[in-house]
């Protein structure tokens, strides 16, 4: 079917790539005229502008934006000055799904259809699919089914879940029409806080691995206000090979994941990690998450803890560190070890 | 080549199956005898006592132990009265690392190798093959490869990473020798701690989506006491579909993992999972990487923080809520709610 | 000075006596007539309607809320339809400091001075003083100094602070300006944050202490699916008293506070703390805390720690917990123990 | 009474300072000669060696150590070879409880009563008394009632609990017999648990509020990996002054206490902390409360989330940082920010 896209960035641009492999009639739209020209070159049609986008599309349209959160506001907004009813904008960016709410709303009252898609794959997604998580008006999510199913990885990108039967669910194939406008941007962010949580677990476990020598004489610390190692004979493994755990646990054990699979892959091209300094960004799901879980009234003690420390991997904590310091000099008179940088 | 296995329950069993399958000579001994006829029905040779096994395998010998952890102390002092230097001890349970540490030391004192094996793979490992983290001496390690390259899922069981090349590793066939004794049940011992992590990840994120419905009115609690929610309509997602959640995620997402097919399989199953009380039980490695990543001075909250949950869920954090309850009745004259029972 | 009181709860009305005792002059307000007649009787004025109650202040008058959160925004609202510019409206009960921030500016459209005060000191505030933590344009909060000293504590509530000297500050004496409007707010929410994690620091200690005789035979569970005691002997401590332990705390060590007297003083009232269900309550500050604490992107995991504990003790984790259970049979079989209710 | 005092640091000696000035008879020795000499100038009697200062004391002798952890072994060893029957040792370091219960056993073994004294108190013991957690046998600590009703702080220390009647019990006047040996250390170990917690619970508190002032343009972080602010508006709060907030939470506050007064103190002094560098040691109790809480399988979330926050000022974090970083490159070919040194 034919589709706009607006937003031509990597993510953009790979679904684009993945939509005309499928056979689909994409119109693209960028500020960027190369990135316009660079899909024509590979079978798309472009637009000038997004009105030259509305206008080279026939009712009812779909225009799917891939923007970065912040400009999706004000595109949706022009969108709708150029938009009839009937016609449906999907936006597949990052969005907070509090917005697509809002957005929703205002697009029904003009009678535009609004549907949100929170899109996982990454760089990945070109080859392996894209897992869609879409929320909206039930005929506009039924209207784009070719789009969607385009775009996901399909039905044999996983083993059948034992009890599954006839002909694969759309969630077998890798989207889901997840409920009303906001809930597709809801269950990709909660799919992300969980990212950040499997990350970290992962992390924790190869740091204590790492660390598994510290009995071992020359690592042990001669500081008074520190507590020594009462049992230093048990920590004598010093120099495990990360990259082979990450391996061995790669098959046959109960915590595979792609996620350990990428973990294998950089430990083994850098096992030391030095090119890396240890401060993880996060961007804005894993937020939205925990405080969710905390308006919900839910416990999400992982989630939120993976996200403290990214926090913490910043350098936010020093501050509270240092008047627990001072607290500790008030009350017992300890001196503390040498200055590291904040 | 031959080996002795004692401990012919589930585990056990199907490892000598494994072996069987891959040509192995296999002498068994349990104290359940019929457990034993099962497997010589199978190919295997059967021994009526544990010198009777140690009589019928040829030095060097192998015996393999798969005992629960409280049996395997008094097991292996047995053994050692029967075996001969050059002999080896394959502890493949779920000791805790420090043990092996004391056994290997006494083994070796007797001229007897001792080679602790990590095992992962539970009902699944027959088939799938069993994830192997070994520790102690390298040269019984190396005489037993034949062995541990039979269980082991090999090397097809997962894409080769990136950058890997050659003749695939043992790490890479699913078995690594990680270090000296111990070893092995340490790297074991961790993976289980991430496992509890990664578990506690996905039912964290789900619970989110769960509750993702508070906003709807009936859900609305009315009570002075709990903080009122401040914007229902984001919170309108009643009753998305949890099984089509994980299913979606499947496929493309970046949290895809061998947990979230099992959780997805649980969810297909039984939607709201009412056949479960939801008190998790913990059986010692979750503990124990706590401990150790406590007694090395490197922070896993998110390990500790599943831990802790699966404690709770048993209902041991009810007298610390009710000490907070007790100080809100202080401070505050704030009556309670109703009693749940404890 | 003069000052109009709207709402005469628990806390309003207390606070009017302390105004009282300290001779201002107060003209009280509220739907329960009985409320008004009762502080009449102890040097009150009384009035009638919210209009009553401004046409009896002259200006500039000041108009202090002590409403339920839910209430304060109406009758702001209301509030300002009557007053005029150069009044000022008070709001001291427990507000998020975000609508202080959108009320303020609608106040001071009008000419109206907003002033927030967060307020602790509950039942004890009447005798002990209240601390007031203010946000607000400077002019207004210099015009009430009197009403702010009055309620406050005084200076001799607490010792002075070494490095202190001259005339107590306004700090010293219990009430501090903070900043702009909800900044008083703001600095009570962390308050109550802190406090959480206070109260459940003690709560979790003791509990420890409380299970230090689970090595005592009879405490030992004889359970294959949860990790055996390694070392009973050490946990011997069968019925150590608590009430004991937190009275003898309470003099010369490092975690003497006003909290702990007040745990004292439950134990000693209730050891077993049978008239609690250990459901405990939460009331927004802490929930809004952590969600402070989020966006700023600065960690926070004790208080937020003490939030999800407080979620987990109403059942909210039940579900996730569930979902572990059902993937431990997935993968191992696990059978779970008998079912508790949700 | 007469008492024997080994081991004169800064603890020792100034607890052997408040004896003599409740008229007990101290004799006192050291391997420093001058802390001796020190001692006796002030009234107390010197010895010369452990041998000489059993010698200079009657049946049943009572000694006390307040050594390091790691020196008190070997002592007691030594003193064990010289005390006879009815002798009590007590030790009022810092010992892990476990190694009361080891030598109170060897010491019964000889008649010898062993006794542990958890202190706290710190520098200000000398002036504000001793709190002291007892344990070991009923008898030795009944005889030894004159020397922890001096070193405690008196009933006067705190207001009396109401509810309490009668003759001031121990606990009242800072000194409980908690239980058998090693009860003692057990319940200081906790109390310094809880410490930490509260410690940190005031510095995340303290830090949420310094940093309220991200939504002024000059702090926001133009960086495209991390999450903007969504209201800068709501944090608007640039310069609240934390030394005024610590102070006015002394007084009428939920949240007073010995450690707050502490916290404002320090923070008058140099309200940057620019002194300090924020990594905050930790000596051991924290690290073994959390252990406790693990064994007996009750959460302890807080108190474990203040020990990793100590861990990770220190460091130890990082790679697990790194990890997570790794992992963001591979998947979504997340670009790092700069580097921060490990």
């Amino acid at each position: 079917m034919r589709i706009g896209m607006v937003g031509l960035g990597r993510m953009g641009s790979n679904m684009v790539r993945r939509l005309l492999r499928h056979g689909h009639d994409c119109l693209v739209y960028d500020i960027s005229e190369r990135a316009v020209k660079d899909l024509v070159s590979q079978g798309a049609r472009g637009a000038a502008s997004l009105s030259d986008l509305v206008a080279g599309l026939a009712p009812p349209r779909a225009v799917w934006l891939m923007l970065p959160a912040a400009l999706t506001g004000d595109t949706v907004a022009e969108l709708l000055d150029l938009l009839e009813p009937g016609d449906t904008i999907i936006d597949g960016g990052n969005s907070y799904y509090r917005d697509d709410v809002d957005r929703a709303e205002t697009a029904a009252a003009r009678g535009v259809d609004y549907v949100d898609c929170g899109t996982s794959g990454g760089v990945w997604g070109l080859e392996r699919g894209y897992c869609l998580m879409i929320g909206g008006p039930e005929a506009a999510v039924t209207r784009l089914t070719p789009i969607f199913a385009a775009l996901a990885p399909g039905a044999a990108a996983a083993g059948r879940t034992p009890g599954r039967s006839g002909e694969p669910s759309p969630a077998e194939q890798g989207w889901l029409h997840c409920g009303p406008p906001g809930a597709g941007h809801f269950v990709k962010m909660v799919h992300n806080g969980i990212e950040y949580a499997l990350m970290g677990a992962y992390a924790e476990g190869l740091n204590v691995i790492r660390n598994a020598g510290i009995g071992v004489a020359d690592h042990v610390a001669a500081d008074a206000e520190t507590a020594p190692l009462r049992d230093p004979r048990y920590y004598a493994y010093d120099g495990i090979d990360l990259a082979d755990v990450a391996e061995v646990w790669r098959r046959g054990s109960v915590i595979g994941s792609w996620l350990l699979d990428l973990t294998a892959q950089a430990l083994l091209a850098d096992p030391s990690l030095e090119q890396f300094s240890g401060q993880v960004s996060d961007s804005g799901e894993g937020r939205w998450t925990s405080i969710a879980a905390i308006e919900e009234g839910v416990p999400a003690p992982l989630l939120t803890s993976a996200l403290y420390s990214r926090f913490a991997s910043r350098g936010s904590d020093v501050f509270a560190d240092k008047i627990q310091s001072a607290q500790r000099k008030e009350f017992g008179g300890h001196a503390e070890r040498p200055v590291k940088g904040e």
